[in-house]
């Protein structure tokens, strides 16, 4: 099957899956669209989730947009992100690997409709960015108007690799943006390479919507130095097809939905004004900018813009990080470091996808548990704050499972430890939000800390309290038979043995089963013995 | 409104409330009853879960009980615990207080329905324990039959004092049972002192069926000294109705279903053959077991029996001990330790309801935290192994909101510490299953361990990333005019303030809802400057 020519032909695949709302009444940018879609990661389960599509979208003044927004519609729930790569949601990982092994390059073609609608000069002064719907994140709470899905297409100026990254930007003026760029990301080493060599402005595109492939590798952290695209092309099975801008030395997807053509300057540098809302789950505070002016704009006839919903986890944003962060660690732990006994990494959501992570294993040797806490908090600086080491049996994504394995498989003198010098990536624990920034990143002299537990079993243990698998499942049968609800199983859901059970003790449990209670309960009274 | 004269009053009420399901089809005690209601606990949400009446029961025999069998009708749920009690869930903990403070003394009436029907001598030897339908909790597992709902009534041989308690006791004979008591149980006590005074039994009865009031005093914590019975007269708002017992010197209440009267030997004691099934959620081995002699059995006509699902938590059994040590707790943080600021305790059930404890609190003062820590790991030293403070924001019950907490409002280093002097309480973590008992239960030198982990904030914080509460509340007005799926919201599912929210980022926040992003937007770029 051809991967999503654009995302038109995507929102047709998840209308089909019934993943997609349309919403067809009026619904505000600042104060209504936001908030509608946030209530499905506050107030449903995760399978319940869908993108939206809002159709009728206005403003707080009463005026109404042509241009309808998605959101949702990248990681509103893993199926969601699965149907973005055409796989099934336990071949996410695989179609990871595949990419990240067999790259496709992109083509370059020589037009697309993206050119369709071009916006340059007195338009783009009077209308530019006015044309778009950009909703309000946080309503109430954020002071500047903030765009989530911002893709920028940027290129290492000596080299000229491509690179994507998404960077949250706001918008200041109709034909003006400012983009808030870490010290460690790819885009930012690419301005600061064209600053070095003297250019006045590293030449960019902001791409809001086009097909899935491309936005995800957009927000993954690929090596710098490696095209996204692509990887890109290597999720979709396909090159994906670019155009040259009208404006600036950058290709973009020739069906992207909206283009934003622009420069950012080498040399001049501002705050924004507001806070904004972090994956933390709390706001963030003003950070300096880099300001990217707008030289033109391209979209298609009737353009799509995307919106991606991010802040308190669990979010989309948090999804993606997820999916790419378990991915990593997975890789990292069991091919980087050899820890073959590696089944799996999960990365807690409600922590941002970032600080509370439990690695599943089937243990060979006792200190591979401990192997694996220290590789896995070494790996990234900024990454991890609970790191926990979990048997086989035990569900790393459900929190009851994994408590169960914190409470009756480790003794906390024994099995955890602290560790220091971690970065602490916008956490607000770090410092008071009045320390200087140093502080907050890095709280004096040792920086953070991340506790490392090891509840894997250290010995053989009794087998699990609950009826053996075969009587459960004859059980489900009559529950089933019953009419009784539903039933959505957890782990465990029935006995099992975990090394310490004698031959004795499965004899007595065949004959209780059996109704031989008295020949049972008359043997043990025979071996009564005087007090 | 009158308490429930009988459990026939009871499951009337429950099934009005549709909290209980009749089951007619033949289910066989051995391998299917027990399995079928354990699915309600691995397989619903809380607030699914129901009582069973199996009306048809039958062993793998073939042989068809006359009795039915009543299982999860004492605290299948926090709802159906509150229907024992007469009020609503929220309610449960001042009925509690109310009974501590107002016990009201039981009365002894002539004669009641429980003697109905009397089995003794050549019938008691012949049929006995036969007549009624015990069912294996854990199939596959379990090596010796053992009975759940086994509240056995015992008095202070010095005093006379009455006692209940619950305890788990095996069929052996149809007129011999053996019962495990652990060594600071009261019954224990009891048996202790008659064995002191010489006597060559403790008489006893055990009640498997009767008013849910007695039922609960029976597994609750009740200082030893206080008679169980007035604490139930406290918690039906009115006296319990007892008779004499046929063959021992105890009363039991008149309105029970079956009585089982017997004498606890004072010179001999066994062992039970098999393992069984444990809180922990794995099986336990085999322990010392005192001897019952079965003297008389009385029942009312057509008698319900009645089953406690127990073990792997969430469990009938953790629910019920949930409830009280949550009570316990709060009590003793709050009132006899003085920490006012302590708003709720949260026993995890994942935990036994015993290893897995969150305070929730709202500080007035930095110490207070590490109080309540410090106060709720040395109330008794069998509980606890993860205590955990959190703010008054935080969902105690919910692991995902814990997990927040801990993640954004801890730094390991600075936060958590480890206690030793723990004992055991049959976590397999202590020792390996093979080691001596005393290992088991305290390894040498300083016992197990605790982590106390202080999750509340150390500083203010900037508001939560979520839309204000008026912008989630106009759109979950729109979400159900668009008729999507029922929400079920979870805290927090909108933004608040956390102390650092300063006016400036307020009136930013204001400007961004009125859509005046342009004039915000040029008053920071006129700030930009030179990099």
């Amino acid at each position: 099957m051809a991967y999503y020519k654009d995302i038109r032909e995507y929102i047709k695949a998840l209308e089909e899956r019934e993943l997609l709302w349309r919403i067809k009444t009026a619904v505000k940018k600042e104060t209504e669209l936001s908030p509608m879609v946030r209530w499905q990661f506050r107030g449903l389960t995760e399978d319940q989730r869908r993108a939206f599509l809002f159709e009728n979208v206005i403003d707080s003044k009463g005026h109404k947009y042509d241009v309808p927004v998605l959101v949702g519609a990248l990681a509103g729930s893993k199926k969601i992100y699965a149907t973005g790569l055409q796989c099934k949601p336990e071949e996410i990982q695989k179609k990871w690997d595949q990419a990240q092994h067999k790259p496709i390059p992109p083509k370059l073609v020589k037009d697309g409709p993206v050119h369709e609608v071009i916006m340059m000069g007195k338009e783009l002064k009077e209308e530019g960015l006015d044309r778009f719907p950009f909703a309000v994140d946080i309503p109430g709470f954020e002071g500047i108007l903030r765009t989530t899905s911002s893709h920028f297409f940027s290129k290492d100026p000596e080299t000229g690799v491509g690179n994507i990254g998404c960077y949250s930007s706001y918008v200041i003026a109709r034909d003006r943006m400012a983009i808030g760029i870490g010290p460690v990301m790819h885009m930012r080493t690419n301005w600061q390479k064209a600053k070095e060599m003297g250019l006045p402005f590293l030449p960019a595109a902001l791409v809001p919507s086009m097909v899935p492939a491309v936005c995800y590798t957009s927000v993954a952290r690929i090596p710098y130095g490696t095209d996204e695209l692509e990887i890109s092309g290597g999720l979709a099975g396909e090159p994906i097809e670019m155009v040259k801008c009208k404006t600036v030395d950058i290709e973009v997807p020739a069906t992207a939905e909206i283009v934003i053509e622009g420069k950012v300057s080498t040399s001049m540098e501002m705050n924004n004004t507001g806070a904004f809302g972090e994956y933390t789950g709390y706001m963030a505070e003003p950070i300096p900018c880099l300001i990217f002016d707008i030289t033109c704009i391209t979209h298609r006839r009737n353009p799509i813009l995307m919106n991606i919903i991010s802040q308190m986890p669990p979010s989309e944003s948090s999804k993606i990080r997820q999916l790419a962060y378990e991915g990593v660690w997975y890789n990292f732990l069991k091919r980087d470091c050899g820890i073959n006994s590696v089944l799996d990494v999960a990365f807690h959501e409600i922590s941002g996808s970032c600080y509370y992570c439990v690695i599943q294993m089937k243990k060979r040797h006792p200190a591979e548990a401990w192997q694996a806490l220290n590789a896995a908090v070494a790996h990234a600086s900024f990454v991890g704050k609970f790191f926990i080491t979990v048997d086989e049996d035990i569900d790393p994504r459900d929190p009851e499972s994994v408590n169960w394995a914190l409470c009756f498989r480790t003794q906390p003198h024994l099995d955890t430890r602290i560790t220091m010098g971690k970065t602490a990536s916008l956490d607000p624990s770090a410092a008071p939000p009045t320390a200087p920034w140093s502080e907050k990143n890095y709280p004096s002299p040792r920086g953070c800390s991340a506790l490392l537990i090891d509840a894997t079993r250290k010995w053989d243990y009794p087998s699990v309290s609950l009826p053996k698998r075969e009587y459960m499942e004859r059980a489900r049968e009559l529950w089933e038979a019953e009419g009784l609800p539903a039933l959505k199983p957890r782990v465990p859901w029935f006995g099992y043995k975990l090394g310490h059970w004698p031959k004795e003790y499965e004899e007595a449990a065949e004959s209780v089963i059996k109704g031989e209670i008295y020949q049972l309960g008359e043997r043990v009274y025979q071996q009564r013995r005087q007090i």
